[in-house]
């Protein structure tokens, strides 16, 4: 079993950590531990690392390179720009295929956070199977434990067949972030999944449906198969990506393709997006304090406390984000959150460029 | 003229900035200047350094010297421990008294802040000048602009002269800190005044008067006088001061003399006791955020923004105070500044003395 992980994102979301423009697959958001290494840590269990391959921006390469030093750097394949998931998986089958054209490769995002790897490992071993038993494009569907909004749905069809614990169905019908009437809707249809995106195939039918619908990203791939070990390689793969569409293998295969299934699955999972979507996941105090690093807290509650090098001591507040990192203190409304970008324009239109 | 300024206050109502048990008339709080350090600038122009007395802790005297370099190191009197005014002032007069038995001392707290020096430099030489005409103790009381609940106040008497642009009146009654609805009564009767801790007597006189009102600081204060210039003068200090009263001039003489008259001048001035009262005193934005040090705010406002070192950036906040110093981040709602001991408390609790 061949893994691909997608870590090509960027992104200014958890700000000041993520100061120099590390995006946040590469942070220490919990635990101590990067998303990109404990999204590593939980497929070591399920596959050796000369079978684990990473995609991410070339600016981030040494980065990954540094926080998983047992991955082979041939592993690390190279963007030179984010062109969505379509040309991301693209990229790494064509890899996986000049090893091993028979080789099926499972899809993980670097982003999620997910607190019951056995879970996980047990689904991975399932699709695995699947991927014996049924030549199909697999696409993941956590089963919903609340009305989200911020997430995509996938409605279920009808029953396949069994593998393991996991039942596999035809996926009726993919649909976007739905608003809360709509999510409350799905969460209580049974039907509805949450859009994991998680995928697992052979190599050789992904890219057969790459061919067959998106013929152009298809023949830049093989411009890149080409040159793959020549001296002019990653020259071609600036070119080829420059002229990729930005699409995601969502919208570009899965949606058009007749050979999609779903499998469901319970996991504890979270898109981790802003600083308010560590909360949960971060250690909570008995005033709903969710913390990270050294602080003191007093008649202070709902709050996110997040220091690195330095302590924070907190009085008579609630719902706020307190974040200290690189030089930076951040303080921030709860609800505010997904504004962090306006700081950083603000800094860019002042010329504090040490603080980005 | 000798200008004695006492400077002896403990205090940590400023931590994080005070850590290391600096207190606050030797922190920058304003100005990127030490609240000594003004009060010292203040009276350059009335006084010459030489002429220039300054009472600290033993702990702060090498810091004092080095905030003062100008200043004698022989006029920087060490107390080895705080036992209010009278023994401070006891101190500094039976020093000036070796040097000048006619002289005359102006006493000022190192922990106001005054924003019209001009009028103080007036205030100052008025002093002066009324001590040549008349043998008093003399106080000071500012005219209030509010009815402040956190002062001690004194109510005037009759007329006794004019010098200067300054009316000398007797002291009717010294009132300690009233509440709002007396301290509103105080407002509008004119004859009320703040007690500025500001004094002016010949030092002969006020040793004439501590040894009537005060005889053990008195006796006291003769063995220092004695042990002066001589290898155990410091033995000798820290033994009688072990033995002095805790008691303030006003309490320990003022009140009881009959010999003190109060000269009324009207100074913008404030007690700067805590991260709320410099509100005032810093830069404002046009949201009402007082702000010290780099900082980026977008929809923050009526906060007190105070960085050493570090950027603050806040968004969507109000009424908070956010002080970063010394490997601290502290936010406190703008109420609750004078809890900032809760904080001390739970850091000594928890034995995390690197922060103190």
């Amino acid at each position: 079993m061949y893994i691909v992980i997608m870590a090509g994102g960027r992104g200014t979301r958890f700000w000041p950590l993520s100061k120099g423009s590390l995006p946040k697959q590469l942070l220490k958001l919990i635990n101590n531990r990067t998303m990109l290494q404990l999204t590593v840590e939980r497929v070591i269990p399920v596959a050796k690392p000369e079978n684990i391959f990473i995609v991410t921006n070339i600016d981030h390469a040494k980065e990954v390179s540094r926080q998983l030093p047992f991955i082979p750097k041939k592993n690390i394949l190279q963007e030179p720009i984010g062109k969505n998931t379509a040309a991301c998986i693209g990229l790494s089958a064509i890899y996986i295929n000049r090893i091993d054209p028979n080789g099926k490769m499972i899809v993980l995002p670097s982003d999620h956070y997910i607190t019951d790897p056995v879970n996980l490992k047990k689904l991975l071993i399932s699709i695995d199977q699947s991927l014996d038993e049924m030549d199909y494009l697999f696409t993941i569907g956590f089963k919903p434990t609340y009305p989200e909004t911020g997430y995509g749905y996938i409605q279920t069809g009808e029953k396949i067949k069994k593998t393991g614990s996991h039942q596999i169905y035809k996926v009726k019908n993919f649909v976007e972030k739905p608003d809360l009437e709509t999510a409350k809707k799905y969460f209580k249809n049974k039907a509805f999944l949450w859009n994991s995106g998680i995928f697992g195939w052979k190599v050789e039918t992904i890219l057969k449906e790459i061919k067959k619908f998106l013929p152009s990203l298809f023949r830049g791939l093989q411009e890149i198969d080409t040159s793959l070990g020549k001296p002019q390689a990653f020259k071609v793969i600036k070119k080829v990506y420059g002229s990729f569409e930005n699409i995601s293998i969502d919208y570009g295969v899965m949606e058009k393709s007749s050979k999609i299934a779903i499998i469901p699955a319970q996991i504890h999972w979270k898109d981790v997006g802003s600083w308010n979507s560590l909360e949960e996941f971060l250690k909570k105090d008995s005033m709903n304090n969710a913390i990270a690093g050294k602080s003191v807290l007093i008649d202070t509650k709902n709050s996110i406390i997040f220091g690195t090098d330095q302590l924070i001591a907190a009085l008579g507040v609630k719902d706020l984000i307190i974040v200290q990192a690189g030089g930076v203190v951040f303080v921030c409304h709860k609800k505010r959150s997904q504004e962090v970008k306006r700081i950083i324009s603000a800094l860019e239109e002042r010329n504090l460029k040490d603080y980005l």
